[in-house]
């Protein structure tokens, strides 16, 4: 065997162990009894150990770390010996003990977390938070990093991203949406979104959404559609993509979009590269670029006029009844109306980035100037206020709204707006390309699925995000697509 | 760590790989995408992989041969270091290699059973069929034991199961249904079932099953029920506990026996003492014993006339509208209309076993006296001549109508009529402690359950099948109290 064959056997290993502890996982979100949650954790956690050790084998970590230096051979194994390389590098200086206590730690945080979160006490997490935060601080000493502590995380869930470049993407923005939503609120404009909140029946949700999804081709074929607390996308493999959504009577608005969200990452997973199946590159170049196709389809298409125009006809002559007063327009303005709120997975369009950015900021003072924990609750007031213009009555209104702290997922937010701005940046360039308007007013997306998959999604993890985003627009990443987008799309809607 | 523990250390992998195959079949035959079969595989087959290489573990052999004889140590490790050894000796004299090619032949022989099935022609099956005897016959030969080689299959799936044991049981049968089978055609008694053809929607059937499974007491928090092609149950432990079912409009009375059958082998795995969960214990005592908790839910107490009464008259107010001008006696004729057909699955109570008989007695004729594949058809032809009076018009319709042999399971047959035979028996006891009749009239399952808990369900494996039926009946498996209630119950209803 030769050490590119002796690697992909190793991963091959490690795609079946991924795969394996998907499906548990899945089949613990979409319905299974609540009952027999230890030995499904038993089971997982026999999986993590498995990970583990093949992770730990001196002779696959040599083999990796040679093949991720080694010019001589195909991208495909190299970038695959580099994933790893990368993974390794960020455990391998933890002391095996101290790590199982953060394991601990974190899995006991949930519940902490979601106690503090009902009992609306953010002293109730903090000590927990704390530790988490201290944990996070002395793993990003162990990697002996030449950047910044913040640094370290935001490049973890986005390859080459930097404070540098957040800083200039938010200040763009807020530059951009602060001032515009001071004007949309002064704004005369009345916009009705009441009456997607009447009554429908699940069933016919069901039917419309899956309907949608199918228009912007998500192939139902080689995925399935489940009911779930919380949407998301889970993609075993391009040949197997699942994404659930939920259902309530008067909440049209929400299954619609966040199945055109989830449907988003799940057209992104189906249209990897088969021949990346059973490798670690099968999945999405980076949290940032999945996010701009959720993203992508949820707003630049489902959320668009024309595209409105094309599906909304077609939505209600099939299924709508309920909403046969309402006509297109009033229909395309009520699902962008602009509302800002305290919840951030509540937020339009407009505001979303805002909630991102609190968190942002909040997180770098915490790794970049130890800001004390106690004090974020008062930070965020104070933001929400400058930013958004309302204070929660609540920390469950506040910072423990987000499930991501007490999983120490620190650095993760600002993938959520950079997703928006990648999205906006990339059907800046797609308009060069391809009638955009026309396409998405007769229904034709199958060009605009082919356009990202040949640009992006085929790919894999085989480039990376930068370098997608360099072939497509000859710059790298530039937040002004989207703070044009959003001053176009709102000072329209709201006449400004 | 004392021997004891480091037995249930390994043994908690092996239940952990388990639990978490089992999770990918639930999820392959419960709506998964047909596209993602491959990757489901490949996880499977490293699944396998890992369970073997436990299994050739010497460390692990050497300790569950000593822990199987050693006198001093607990019931429970002792039956689980016993259940270990057998599973061991089953495969430890076959080559590596030759094992590899069966499982090859295995995995391939699915399918052309049923290319052979879908062509109605056995000839193309035959081949294969051929070559999987040869190598049961082959692994049999391997094992160096002392039973003849049907015996050592028998025992597999029923162990204390004998040749000598069956002839009598089957012979039994055969002097009291084959008769009564006659007479009951000659009878001038017409029993209505095209009742149970009227058109019910498939979301009130799934309502109409899952209220009667919550009589019988089948916990539907610690489990839940899914739409598959072929109803089958799987305990991922006693806390977790899954069936399927299967709906079509015009088959109310399928899936309210399905699920009642379904609902009783799922009821035995809910009992099973929780102390066994993470052992190789927790699980029905045979594949007899199972099936007999099947049958019992499903004929002796959803067939029965004082259950009926009771259950029927609810169902009918709560949703059966359709069946509004049926009375009670007329559903309990109809249910159990006796009528002889070609295919097993769909076979009445009284008949059922006919269809095993024949299987069995082929099968011993295969191991015993090396009857040429070729001759199947044409036995199968007149078996079902005699026995039931009717012939096969295609092989589909005989001996390519079970999946069983083209996965190598010869043996196993027998238990479905042992299971009915062993209800039986076990009824005829529960009769002497408790009033049954007056229980099901009142709909007051709560007592039956909690008699089969005590005296088989919670024992899991601890006890084996002829222990239980000892325990309860103070002899061995007696195949007269079978024979009685089958007479007793069709007399009355054919007026014989």
């Amino acid at each position: 065997m030769t050490a590119v064959e002796k690697l992909e056997k190793h991963v091959k290993e490690l795609s079946n162990i991924n795969y394996t502890k998907s499906v548990l996982f899945w089949d613990g979100e979409t319905g299974a009894p609540k009952s027999g949650v230890n030995e499904r954790g038993e089971a997982l956690g026999y999986l993590n150990s498995l990970y583990k050790r093949k992770m730990s084998d001196e002779e696959f970590i040599s083999l990796f770390s040679r093949l991720s230096e080694d010019k001589t051979i195909d991208l495909v194994p190299k970038r695959m010996a580099e994933e790893l390389d990368d993974e390794y590098k960020k455990i391998k200086n933890i002391p095996e003990e101290e790590y199982v206590d953060y394991i601990k730690l974190i899995n006991n945080a949930h519940m902490v977390w979601e106690e503090a979160k009902d009992k609306e006490d953010f002293d109730a997490f903090a000590p927990t938070l704390k530790e988490i935060i201290a944990y996070q601080k002395k793993f990003i000493d162990y990697r002996e990093s030449e950047l910044s502590p913040y640094n370290v995380l935001l490049d973890d869930y986005e390859p080459g991203m930097t404070m540098d470049k957040l800083d200039e993407f938010f200040s763009a923005l807020k530059e951009t949406i602060v001032p515009l939503l001071k004007e949309i609120i002064d704004s005369d404009v009345v916009v009705d979104d009441m009456f997607l909140k009447r009554d429908i029946p699940i069933e016919k949700q069901k039917k419309i959404v899956n309907n949608l999804v199918e228009m912007i081709n998500f192939d139902l074929g080689k995925g399935m559609i489940k009911g779930s607390a919380h949407p998301f996308t889970l993609g075993l493999s391009p040949l197997d993509v699942r994404f659930t959504n939920r259902y309530q009577e008067d909440s049209l608005d929400f299954a619609l979009f966040a199945g055109a969200h989830e449907g988003g990452h799940a057209i992104y997973e189906q249209n990897i590269d088969q021949n990346l199946i059973g490798t670690n590159l099968a999945d999405g170049a980076s949290m940032g670029m999945h996010e701009s196709q959720s993203r992508f389809y949820e707003n630049l298409i489902c959320k668009d006029i024309h595209f409105v125009r094309y599906y909304y006809k077609k939505l209600k002559e099939k299924y709508l009844d309920e909403l046969k007063d309402i006509d297109v327009y009033t229909f395309y303005k009520g699902i962008n109306k602009v509302t800002p709120g305290l919840i951030r997975i509540y937020a339009d369009e407009l505001t979303y980035s805002l909630h991102v950015m609190i968190r942002y900021e909040i997180e770098k003072e915490i790794f970049e100037n130890d800001l004390a924990v106690g004090m974020i609750p008062k930070l965020w007031e104070e933001k929400m206020q400058s930013y958004l213009g309302v204070v929660p009555s609540n920390d469950a209104e506040g910072p423990l709204q987000d499930v991501h702290w007490s999983g120490g997922m620190f650095g993760y937010f600002p993938s959520y707006a950079l997703g928006s701005a990648y999205a906006s940046q990339i059907m800046h360039f797609m308009r060069k390309e391809l009638p955009v308007n026309e396409l998405l007013e007769t229904g034709d997306i199958k060009q605009v699925g082919a356009w990202l998959r040949e640009k992006i999604h085929k790919y894999g993890k085989v480039k990376k995000p930068s370098e997608l985003i360099n072939d497509i627009s000859g710059e790298g990443f530039n937040p002004i697509y989207y703070a044009n987008y959003l001053k176009d799309k709102y000072s329209a809607i709201y006449e400004i």
